[in-house]
Formats: structure tokens, C-alpha cells, sequence
């Protein structure tokens, strides 16, 4: 039979729970097929525990799998010990640095059953194509004196052609599987020399496909259209920080950060990819069952059909959303979602 | 009898139309006070007929006044001779940082009778306080093998102790004024220098403020609140570009950009401060008369409160009150506006 090795990080706070019925999706959806699933305990606890965030051959085991499910990582931000984001940056980026996933695919689509904090929403159905390897997330910063009054702390944004090509490529092939409208977010006005680079690579792939609507916006005037008109977007291409900003605006638009699915691809499957929900560990309702698990069950979905499986993804988005059809945005225990969802893949 | 010595830059697109009210809005306001107005002929138009943006003697005379009123600056974006942010760079940004313009001030308030993109927007009433002079905006990037396949383009944040706590010290006596609640907002699990920076020195000067309840969000959380719960702000202090990013979705939010005031200022007063609305030149209305003048009235409110005149200040921004409660959201010609605000402010 065929086999889906699949590594689960369920992570901190809400992660164990939410991953669970998203594994239970995954088995509901997948017919013959295998799936070999093998849990990786890391995160705040398990760092706060054994000292480890995640050493080498952990990595390397990681490595061997298809496919890697995410919860959520993080602990109670108030804990000194965590502070500097090191689990975030330890866990979460490292390994999104170590697999190359350069895509961080992150769609937003309002179910019209479910209520969004616009008053006019209108036709929200748009991915955002955010690039996962580059920019301001690179780590190349550094403070001389610090903590006295003499400080200076630096952040190095690095942008390469290479790096934005790929990502640019990707959200045009998209684009053509879509609306066929494809916009570029920057700051190109005051952030020339990077905001330049991805507007010439923007242009010169643009050529390539006459048939896809190109437009730009700064950045700040990107949010303004998610909530005065989040319509008109399609495909968002952008960098790795702005990226990060507008998909957490676009998921609360887009029918709550519940919703709100994400995948970081290294689409030439070299490394293996990882989904994970947009929403954090919410340590504050942690372990109370009322953590909405549809992001995490939609991620589950989206690496599915990442995998080569994408009848079983589409099986678990059409009962997503035959469930949110049947309840909209009622409030229900986290297993009660699960069962409810895994009731109508099974039917 | 006193003066106040007012340079005008008009600019361009609808900038020239929404100042041309907000002088007269000032002449109106003004009681007792001599408004010495001087016109400055710069922006996009200025620069394309003379070549000139801002040399240094221009630079020298606008030094030598109380304050500057600036209407908007940027021509049409598809044109290549205004590429690389070259007018918002050589103009509005060098303004910026020769006169040390550290605090870029910028209110949001929901009035009742002007309807918000947010469903239930409750009560919208916060102050972004943005540092002006630091962060990604310093210019300090380069590209290397700039428009080959090899190119890798980089930009610096750069992030003092010194410029930060400036613009902390602001924040927190601006909360003690007001509702007592601050929030910081960064991505210091990410720009961990620059983040470590900025909360090292929130936490120093909360210690002198024991009565401001302090709070610290990332800046992809917060855009969340600013749609799910914006009365959670009160007093919002940030950087550059977090503070470029979140005043244009507050401005939209709260009750449209149209009402969105700013003041670039130099507390000291070693220089002059700078008063905009927030909107941009809006080519595509330009000439039409239809722009809403408010929010270049609204400046010209906070440009007299931070000059000396807070009386006047308040006639404006009661008659702007009192001309909204009147005719709510209802779209009326630019001058039409003015006029009904400048009657308001006779009577
Ligand atoms: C946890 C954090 C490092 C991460 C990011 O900034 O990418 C998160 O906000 C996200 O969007 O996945
Ligand atoms: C025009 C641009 C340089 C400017 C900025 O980014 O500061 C504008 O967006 C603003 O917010 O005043």
C-alpha cells in the first residue's frame, strides 16, 4: 500500500489539540493509503524541559518524511526564558530555513456563512504567495552597547534574484490556475533597493505570461483594500515580513484566524514541506477544548493535496465547508468540530 | 500683533486643492494672530519641470518659519522619471529627517455618524505615535549586480537607544494625558536586536510610569485588533514602518483616510514641524474637485494645537465635529466642505 510519512510537531498551547483532529481528518480523507504517522515533541515545553529546541539529528529525521504537520509553537510570552523569540526563531524559522521553503502559501477565502468583522465584505477568495527564505527574516542583525544609552541595533533585509524569482514564478503560475490578477506588495518607495529588485523580476516574469493583470501596492496602502475592498485581490506576491503582517489582517477579514491556513512549500520536493495553521499557540485557552481546529484542519487539507493526494484534501475542504455551511461561526468544543467534520468525509 | 509664520507645501495631485481649505480653515481659526502664509513650489510637477526636488536654499528658507503645512506629494506612479521613490525620498522623507522630525503623531477617531468598513467598530479613539527619523527609512541599502540573475539587494534598519527613547518618552506622556494605556508594537521574535531594543527601553521608562499599563504586541497581531477590537488602543508607539503600516489600516478603519491627520513633529522646536493628512496625492481625482478636505483641515488643527494656539486649534476640530454630525458621510465638492467648516468656525 501505498504510504504518506508524515512527522507531526504538535507544539505548544492549543497545537496538540488542534493537531489531533486534523489528524483524524487526514485519516478519514486518505483511502488507500497508508499513514505513517511519527510525532516530534518539540517546542517551549519540551525546551523548558530538556534544554534541546532542535538539535541535528532530529533535523535530520525530519527530513525523511513527505510531509510535516505543525500545531503551534511558543509558550507563555511572559516566560523570561523564552524571551527573544528563540523557540520561533530555534524551531519554526530554522526549520523553514533548513527544508528551503521559500513559498509560504497562505489563501483566504470568507465562507459565506461566516461572519467577517467588515461590515461589506464582499468576495473574499485570495492567496497570498509570501516569500519564507529572505528579507528582513534572514537574521542578519546585530547591537553594539547594548542595553546602555549608547545602543544601536540593526535588522538587514537580504533580497536575492534567485530567491525572489522563485517565488515570483510560483505566484504567476498560480495566478493562471486562478482569477489571473496577480499583485505586488512592496515599499518600493522607500525600501528602493529591494523593492526595485522584486519590481524588475515582477516585470520581467510578467512578460512571460501576457495573460495575468499585474498591479503593485505599497504596503500600507495594502491594507486599507483588505478591508475597504478585499475583492480585487487574487494572488498577493510579497516578502517575508509584509507577507507575514497581511496574512494575519487577511485571515481576521477572512472569517477569523480559526480559519486561516498555511503552507511553507519547497515546491521541488527536495525537502519536505510544513503546515501548519496561521494562529499561534494561544497559551491563554490552552487545554480547555474550546480552540477552533478548522486552520489546522484546512492545513491538513492543503498538505494533502501538496502531497499528491488531492482528492483526500478536497474530500476534508468540502466537509469543512459543509460543516461551516451547517453551523457557520457557532462556538463548539474542539473535538465536537473534529467529529463533525470527520462524520461528513466519512459520508 | 503675533504671528505665525506658515510655509505651504501644496504639492501635487489633489494636494494643492485640500490645502488651499485648510488655510482658510486656519485664517478663520486664528484670532488675533497674524497668519504669515509662504508658498513653496515643490513635488513631482516642481520636479519634472526644474529638475529640482529640494535644494539646500529652499531647505534653509523653509528652516526659518513655525510650522509647514503640507498638502501631499507623488505624481503618477507610471511615471519612469519618478521612479525609485525619487519625490518621496528627496522630498517628504529628507524633510523628515533634516528638521528631525522623531515623532510622527497620528490620531485615529471614530466619529459616531461616519460609517467604518468594520462591522461593530465600537469605540475608535487611539494615537499612533511613530518614530520618524530611524528603522527601515534611513536609506542605508545597496543592491550588488543590480538587474542580473546574481543580484542581491539589501536594506539596513538601523535603531538607536537614543532615537528610540525619544519617541518612548513621548508616548508615555502623551498616555498620561490621555487614557493611561500604551502598547508597543514590534516583531521582536524576529528583529530580535532591533525588538530587544525597543522593549528594553518601553520597559525602562514604564518604571517611571507606574500608572500606564503597558502591553507589547507583534505587529502581525496587532493588525488583528485593529479589525477585531480597535478600542483595545489607546496610545500605540512603533516604528517606521510598523507605524507606516498600521496608521493607513487605522486611518481606514477609523472612519476613512479621508479624515486621517498627521503631524511630523520636532518637539524641541529647534525646527519647524511638518502637518499632513495621511492620504497621499490621489492622481487619479485630481483637478475634480471632489477630494475631501478634511483630513488637510485636520492637520491644520494640529499643526496650530503643537504651535502655540490650541484655541484655534479647537475651533477647527469642533467644527469639523459639528459639520460631521451634520451631514455624516455624504460626499459634497472639496470647497463645499471648507465652506461649510468655515462657517462653523465664524459662528
Ligand atoms: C511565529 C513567527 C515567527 C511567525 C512568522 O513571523 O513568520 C508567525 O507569525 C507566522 O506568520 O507564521
Ligand atoms: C510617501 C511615503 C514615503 C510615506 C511614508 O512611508 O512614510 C507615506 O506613506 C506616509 O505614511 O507618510
Amino acid at each position: 500500500m501505498q504510504q504518506l510519512r508524515l512527522a507531526v510537531i504538535a507544539g505548544d498551547g492549543i497545537g496538540p489539540e488542534v493537531t489531533l483532529e486534523a489528524r483524524r481528518a487526514m485519516r478519514a480523507a486518505l483511502d488507500g493509503v497508508e499513514l505513517v504517522e511519527t510525532e516530534y515533541a518539540l517546542g517551549a515545553a519540551h525546551y523548558l524541559e530538556t534544554g534541546e529546541i532542535l538539535d541535528d539529528a532530529t533535523l535530520e529525521q525530519l527530513r525523511h518524511h513527505d510531509a510535516i504537520l505543525l500545531g503551534a509553537v511558543g509558550g507563555d510570552p511572559a516566560d523570561a526564558r523564552l524571551a527573544g523569540g528563540i523557540i520561533e526563531r530555534g524551531l519554526l524559522l530554522r526549520l523553514r530555513f533548513a527544508f528551503d521553503h521559500h513559498v509560504n502559501l497562505r489563501p483566504t477565502r470568507l465562507h459565506p456563512k461566516l461572519a467577517s468583522p467588515l461590515r461589506d465584505p464582499g468576495d473574499i477568495d485570495f492567496v497570498v504567495v509570501r516569500e519564507g527564505t529572505e528579507g528582513p527574516y534572514v537574521g542578519n542583525g546585530g547591537s553594539l552597547r547594548t542595553g546602555t544609552p549608547h545602543e544601536i541595533a540593526n535588522e538587514t533585509s537580504v533580497n536575492t534574484a534567485f530567491g525572489v524569482e522563485r517565488v515570483v514564478r510560483f505566484a504567476f503560475e498560480l495566478a493562471e490556475q486562478r482569477d489571473r490578477r496577480l499583485t505586488l506588495v512592496h515599499k518600493k518607495n522607500v525600501l528602493v533597493h529591494a523593492g526595485g529588485l522584486w519590481q524588475r523580476i515582477v516585470d520581467a516574469v510578467a512578460a512571460e505570461h501576457p495573460d495575468v493583470a499585474v498591479d503593485y501596492l505599497h504596503v500600507d496602502a495594502a491594507t486599507i483594500f483588505l478591508v475597504d475592498r478585499p475583492s480585487r485581490f487574487d494572488v498577493i506576491v510579497t516578502d517575508n515580513l509584509f507577507g507575514d503582517i497581511l496574512t494575519d489582517l487577511a485571515g481576521a477579514v477572512g472569517g477569523g484566524i480559526g480559519m486561516a491556513a498555511s503552507g511553507n512549500l519547497n515546491p521541488s520536493g527536495e525537502f519536505p514541506s510544513m503546515f501548519e495553521p496561521v494562529h499561534g499557540s494561544a497559551p491563554d485557552i490552552a487545554g480547555r477544548a474550546i480552540a477552533d481546529p478548522t486552520a489546522a484542519i484546512l492545513s491538513a487539507a492543503l498538505l494533502l493535496e501538496h502531497s499528491g493526494h488531492p482528492d483526500a484534501g478536497r474530500r476534508i475542504r468540502d466537509a469543512v465547508d459543509a460543516d461551516v455551511d451547517a453551523r457557520g461561526g457557532a462556538s463548539r468544543a474542539t473535538h465536537e468540530v473534529g467529529d463533525a467534520i470527520v462524520d461528513r468525509i466519512r459520508t
